[in-house]
């Protein structure tokens, strides 16, 4: 079975190059330096630290440093490798100073202002220009093959909600439930968790961002739970609210609300459908019962190598729907003082639905 | 004792941007955006996600988004506050534009080349000037106080390596070893890992920062592993070694050799020796040797708020060793095939040596 896995892998790689190499064509690039590591792995399944430079034709080379060196000849067999002891920018510079077919890309959103100088500075006869999204838009469209591993990092978090959220009791810690979800996850065959787990009790809850702490659990608590795994380097993302007492008239309106935002948008969401217009959906729902302000954030992002990626699915988004698409769809609603609630799924943009990947259960109030 | 604390804190954080600001004024700086979270921290206890802008005088402003607006008011009293919904850099660029007192400092080793452009073009009447390492030149001088908090981190690590170093056995796997220790960390106190734990076995141990893998240790193997603890924010770093069996002549001799490196810099390390300096004091105990080559990384880094920080101890180091300097002194020996060795200790800098906090136990041969 080996060599036939292995073989299909290099194929995948060598696509993306190839999509990638058309794109610069068409934008008359002669080439492009990667940075993002994310992008350097999707274009090469090496997964290290180093830079990548991708021509318009030909084999692409990855720099590292002596630390990576065995393990990009693993990962990449098929690409060039350059191992230099000066830095990867130096070695960057060093080949593309040869370069006098026309201008080479670079990702502007993640070089430094001082990199790109320095970059400039040591590239001479090379014409350096900003490029902004060439491997993230290859990237926001999934394959099923990414699919399939998005499915499985999905499943590992499904079945530690599952597990763990009748087992929810008054008296735990945020920190310890966190510190049990992260470790059932690797039982469960991730790699490490997607994120730091977020567990937020009571009124931590109105934290959306909360990292956890000692807090003890209380009687009528509402608990947050937001968490993934990563599933050969694919991630998943989830959240969930529990409520460890009867729900109080007031939990079941600001949940119930969020219900009904999050069951509009997931409805809404299919290819067309602008992102500007998905997170309105939900947003409308907040905005007539008059709270929408408690609902500070973006609807949701894409997910995959990275578990915030392109695209963002807010209010500002200039992106349209399209059918392989990976996003979040998590309103939330958030009252200082008090607590909040998000719910969150992860799904699949399909040409007339979503497909929902989340199968953990929720609450119906 | 609550509020006493808090006041302790406070102090330390506004003496720190009262520096900053020295160091401002004599640069000829009107302010400093500051983008580096750690950066953020340092200056003023806040760990969310978001801005931070320094005037020459007066209260540093946070500009942060509703996520975090109510963690940046616990845990920043001191700083007025920007909670917007348009993006930091909008948010900057919004109080930039009221700026015409003298040019505005920008950290160009973290704004990326694309929001330096947004930021210039959005900050009409501001003039934007690349500066670099104006907080990190405060950060790589500890206080006692923040050594204090290294040593706690540092702590954590030394007890699960003593815990844990006698039960390893053949047939345990990289994987559960690493998880292992995260965990034993977390038990004792430790907000997360310093960084990806290193479990490195067998051949595996030659790839410097080997990803634990679900192979099982032989009978003879060595065993690399490089962990730390994050306490409060502050992390440690270390790397021990362990052979699972009686140590072959080629284990006794690389380990030896290693550990010789390592002896010699650890004497030589005080304040006054340039970084440069002493890494060429362990390199070349391999040189001598005639494996110079074998050691493809540098001799060590700071560590505190971060851990990889400024100065960076290796050949190319511009640094020079200065008292309340923590950083790591850690050679090794890499061989292709057979595998490698490396130890790894954290030091402070004194005026006339380097105190060692890294207490864990290192295998004599």
């Amino acid at each position: 079975m080996r060599p036939k896995r292995r073989k299909k892998k290099l194929s995948e790689v060598e696509g993306r190059v190839k999509r990638l190499q058309k794109r610069l064509a068409a934008g008359g690039l002669a080439g492009l330096v990667v940075l993002h590591r994310p992008n350097v792995r999707y274009l090469t399944g090496f997964t290290g630290e180093g830079w990548l430079l991708v021509r318009a034709r030909g084999q692409p080379r990855i720099i590292t440093d002596p630390r990576y060196g065995m393990q990009a000849q693993e990962e990449a067999p098929q690409c060039a490798l350059d191992v230099v002891s000066k830095g990867y920018l130096m070695g960057a510079a060093h080949r593309l100073s040869r370069t006098r077919s026309g201008p080479v890309g670079f990702e502007g959103d993640y070089i430094s202002y001082t990199d790109h100088k320095r970059l400039q500075q040591n590239s001479k006869g090379c014409r350096l220009k900003a490029a902004r999204r060439l491997v993230e838009e290859l990237r926001w469209i999934k394959s099923e093959h990414e699919i399939q591993r998005i499915r499985a990092a999905v499943a590992v978090a499904d079945q530690v909600y599952e597990d763990l959220a009748p087992r929810l009791r008054p008296g735990q810690t945020e920190r310890d439930v966190a510190w049990e979800i992260e470790g059932m996850m690797r039982e469960l065959g991730a790699e490490k968790a997607a994120f730091p787990t977020i567990v937020a009790s009571g009124p931590r809850s109105a934290l959306p961002h909360a990292i956890p702490t000692d807090r003890k659990f209380g009687r009528r608590d509402q608990v947050k739970l937001d968490f993934g795994a990563v599933v050969n380097g694919y991630h998943s993302d989830m959240t969930r609210m529990v409520f460890l007492g009867k729900p109080t008239k007031r939990q079941r309106e600001v949940y119930g609300l969020c219900y009904e935002a999050q069951q509009a948008a997931l409805e809404a969401a299919r290819a067309g459908i602008t992102a500007a217009e998905l997170d309105a959906v939900a947003r409308d729902v907040f905005r007539r019962a008059g709270c929408a302000d408690a609902f500070g954030h973006g609807l949701g992002h894409g997910v995959g190598l990275e578990v915030h990626e392109a695209p963002a699915l807010s209010a500002r988004s200039q992106a349209t729907l399209e059918p392989g698409m990976v996003v979040t769809i998590e309103p939330g609603l958030y009252f200082e003082g008090w607590g909040g609630v998000r719910i969150e799924d992860l799904v699949v943009i399909r040409e007339d639905a979503a497909e929902v990947l989340t199968q953990a259960s929720k609450v119906e109030l």
